[in-house]
């Protein structure tokens, strides 16, 4: 039996925008953050919100970032990881 | 009938050591990286070396990819995102 479809977190519209329905964009260029680990996805986004990643693809998430708090950031991690599409 | 293994880049083994030998890492800190993006692959060892990604987890990525010249870090990315597991 499958286990139940995780609950979409609402912060996760943003997120899905660019790196897609099941966290695999379209755009090469983006990373596949479904099925990543969770501990890394909200070390990242921590990195991002806190201006530790510069550079023009980092100016972007750090936009989306910068409002989020350690609650959403790690619910958003464990929501992305438990994306099976990186398993 | 499978693709052939990849040849792996000389490169490859201190990527190996912490990421896991399917860039799968036993330590959840770090990023599976084997089946990312290899664009996204590229352009990340490309901000480590760059110095666009600080703190402390990136100082040792950074120390990792300032040696790496450009074609060295395309072969890097090509052959781990050809890693199945994040597929």
């Amino acid at each position: 039996q499958d286990p139940p479809a995780p609950s979409v977190p609402e912060a996760a519209s943003v997120c899905l925008s660019c790196h897609g329905p099941f966290g695999r964009p379209d755009n090469l260029d983006y990373p596949i953050i479904g099925g990543q680990n969770a501990a890394y996805l909200a070390s990242a986004l921590r990195a991002y919100r806190g201006g530790q990643r510069t550079g023009e693809a980092a100016e972007m998430m750090a936009s989306v970032a910068r409002p989020l708090d350690d609650r959403t950031i790690d619910e958003l991690a464990v929501f992305f990881a438990s994306l099976r599409s990186l398993r």
